[in-house]
């Protein structure tokens, strides 16, 4: 197939294949941001969301099994970029009170990446009638989302913390 | 200073230098966005962006000089990998269909990475007593929210386009 014949159809795949690679990273990487994390809560938010991610990935997989496709990733220089300005960060600020907070921007760099995809893959399951597809990527989507939440919450509670400390 | 006494105010510095190298990459290549986008809709969307994106260029310098420090960017490998994506996309659906679905979701990728920065740059802002850069960094957030959400319109809009082409 010439590439100028390329359609939604394999933008999607392309895409799918994407954030499957990024969701495995995100897997691998959520017990060394855990591991890092200074506070309780913040450890504790990493593991909950790292026990959601592998939910993701199985969603991921049933898309796959959908658009009778192999579960494959593709090297997503993105993801591979915001890893590294976390691995960065862990390195430079270890031991420092401005730890945390330079995880918890990461983490949230790291979800604002998910919820453009899952939106993007959304609306071209979407337009290409795949509904089902749709409907588990969605609720990726919302749980992304309600994930981002947590962590602003988290981050803006950290002045009361360092205050009241 | 020894690594370890790194604050809230470096990591602050740091991340204002990360976005503003983000924003400065992200000027550069909205013109070609717009010359390869397929629709008017889309070319004036980046059109406009990148005006905004001028002013969000200069919001940062004011804020670099209310910490004291000059306006300098820092290579940021989140930025450069979501650029390579957007480099890749406009590649292999050069001349198809498929192209401007690509380079919104691309487009909405940058969003999302630049609404997670600002929102910690705000957070951070105002934990340190910086309201006056919060409301800069603030009216940028907001902007690029506004952004988000017509890069998102355009993309649900064109399985209407396509039906009724």
């Amino acid at each position: 197939m010439p590439k100028n014949e390329k359609t939604l159809d394999d933008l999607f795949h392309e895409t799918l294949k994407d954030i499957y690679y990024a969701e495995k990273k995100i897997l691998a990487s959520l017990p060394k941001l855990a591991k890092a994390a200074q506070s309780d809560e913040l450890r504790a938010a990493f593991e909950k969301h790292a026990e959601e991610t592998e939910e993701q990935v199985g969603r991921l997989e049933q898309v796959f099994e959908m658009i009778d496709k192999p579960a494959r990733g593709k090297k997503c220089p993105a993801i591979d970029g915001l890893a590294d300005e976390a691995k960065e960060i862990m390195k430079e600020f270890k031991g420092t009170a401005a730890l945390d907070a330079g995880l918890l921007a990461s983490a949230q760099s790291v979800e604002h990446y998910e919820i453009s995809r899952y939106g993007t893959l959304k609306t071209w399951a979407e337009q290409l009638g795949l509904s089902d597809a749709a409907e588990l990527l969605e609720t990726t989507l919302e749980e992304e989302k309600a994930t981002d939440e947590a962590l602003s919450a988290l981050a803006e509670e950290a002045v009361n913390l360092e205050a009241a400390a």
